[in-house]
């Protein structure tokens, strides 16, 4: 039993809605030397990528940072801190990670309404319009690229229209963030949350977020404590923060092996000063999409959100 | 902004309360290739990592793999999955982390009776008798050694205490698993998290968690759903066991180093059959103890068990 071999991981070309390839420098800086959490050159580290995820979400959101689970646990992140018992929400369900959401809100205590399209298709601003005449949310939730079909959801006028109503609006950019736009303050999003192995090709581990001013705020006037201890905004916000309060210990290798992805990321169109347009071009989607196949091209599919609007379904990628 | 410099990371010498230093084939590890979360060689490794931990645990608990989070996510999943609202618990507290799992608990909203003992202390066996004559409890939760000051709790007393209380018995062991022996099945231990990055020698990232069959009775037999769904046993055991259902991506990498963090390990003192004798000699502390430094004789210091039973307050070590 106790002479099990080494681990000898086979060359595979991901291409499918899991984890995608990653840079040869961002797998060797996971096996730079371990630091500890607090050493003043980790918490460097920390405010570099901190600056980095802003570029990348388009953001001035002052708490922009990895958190240390999967995607998944950034979505319970935005969740738990957002969300007291009995609250009202409205989340868009057209795959499987709506369907995640609205699980994770019920287990908030939320009461959900769930705005639902097939699977491969959409949620239409004109849903989210009909459901906000009767419900009075918290916050609406969407899902921006569904990894299990590929339908890209518009979001700007869905948000306006959350925002219209008074709630916050919360954007699950799993799939989408560093493959499409992602525009967090343009688009006015409160609360966003993303993941290492998509399209910021990064082993997974790590869940980038960012909570707006107004997101920060709702989670500061709390009457409940988030039911989340490792989640709880307003512990992490002093150990991402100028204070440093110890929380728990980040996960130092991957927090390198995301330091390197961005910064792959971030010089992936150089020269021009505007991250989104270096990276998609001005029309949005732009020459990168073609240049990275095992991301984008199964799981970020612009055209879906056109066949989505009516031009029949698409095949579903799972 | 966008032309931040790669991160160099500089040599330490890890011997605080934090990350201890780890071998090189471990940082190794890290970056080999990517595979897919539900790739056969993936899953293959899955089993070794259970079957590992198992050993490291000393436990035949088929429920036995690591939480893709670090050591406080592992905590939080014990107690989401076994408290449901206005269950009484009982918590040992003589330092930060005993002082973490009550408020873990209260936030799952569980009425918690907290046993204290000054920082440096054990927790005594009598005072959790005492608990006992005028509470029943759903579980006993204690730290066994506390990593803000050293203390070791012995366990296998207390644990009797708490069955024949009709209570499930949770231990912490985040500094101890591997440092020190972790009985869990000899001890009668229900539900035990641990970290990867102390007496493991592998990075943070990951929390190794092992239920009984006992524990896992309880979390399927709930009449509410476990507030996290990140950190659900009951669908994590569908992903984690033979079923291979979908639940979150794995961080794949992180996996890879534990499994070979495990290998070193196990194979620190081959030729013996039982891994705590192999490890840490016949009267269980052993040849090990004074050879890893940096996560040992800070953390998991042996005397300072003595030293709690009134010889004298130990030097904290944060």
């Amino acid at each position: 039993m106790h002479n099990i071999a080494a681990f000898q991981a086979p060359k595979r070309l991901l291409m499918g809605p899991g984890p995608s390839d990653v840079a040869p420098s961002v797998l060797q800086a996971m096996s730079l030397p371990l630091v500890g959490h607090l050493d003043p050159v980790f918490v460097r580290m920390m405010e570099e990528i901190k600056a980095m995820l802003r570029q990348v979400f388009l953001t001035q959101n002052e708490m922009t940072f990895p958190v240390s689970g999967t995607g998944s646990a950034g979505m319970e992140f935005c969740f738990v801190n957002l969300i007291e018992p009995g609250d009202e929400v409205v989340v868009g369900v057209n795959g499987v990670f709506g369907g995640r959401m609205a699980d994770v809100a019920a287990r908030c205590g939320a009461k959900v309404h769930k705005v639902e399209a097939p699977w491969g298709r959409i949620i239409e601003p004109r849903q989210i319009a009909e459901a906000l005449k009767t419900t009075r949310p918290k916050l609406v939730a969407i899902v921006h690229a569904e990894t299990s079909t590929g339908a890209l959801t518009p979001v700007e006028e869905i948000s306006r229209l959350a925002r219209d109503a008074g709630a916050l609006m919360v954007l699950d950019t799993v799939t989408s963030l560093g493959g499409c736009p992602v525009k967090t303050d343009a688009w006015g999003i409160d609360a966003v949350y993303s993941a290492t192995q998509k399209c910021l090709s990064c082993p997974p581990g790590l869940s980038p977020v960012s909570f707006s001013p107004r997101a920060m705020d709702v989670a500061a006037k709390r009457k409940t404590k988030a039911q989340s201890w490792y989640l709880d905004v307003n512990l992490l916000a002093s150990y991402w923060g100028q204070e440093r309060v110890y929380h728990h210990t980040a996960p130092i290798s991957m927090n390198y092996a995301l330091h390197e992805a961005l910064r792959l990321v971030l010089a992936s169109a150089p020269g021009k000063s505007f991250f989104a347009e270096r990276r998609f071009g001005k029309n949005g989607t732009g020459p990168r999409l073609a240049r990275r196949p095992s991301a984008l091209a199964t799981q970020c599919r612009e055209r879906s959100h056109g066949r989505g609007r009516g031009q029949g379904p698409p095949a579903p990628v799972e």
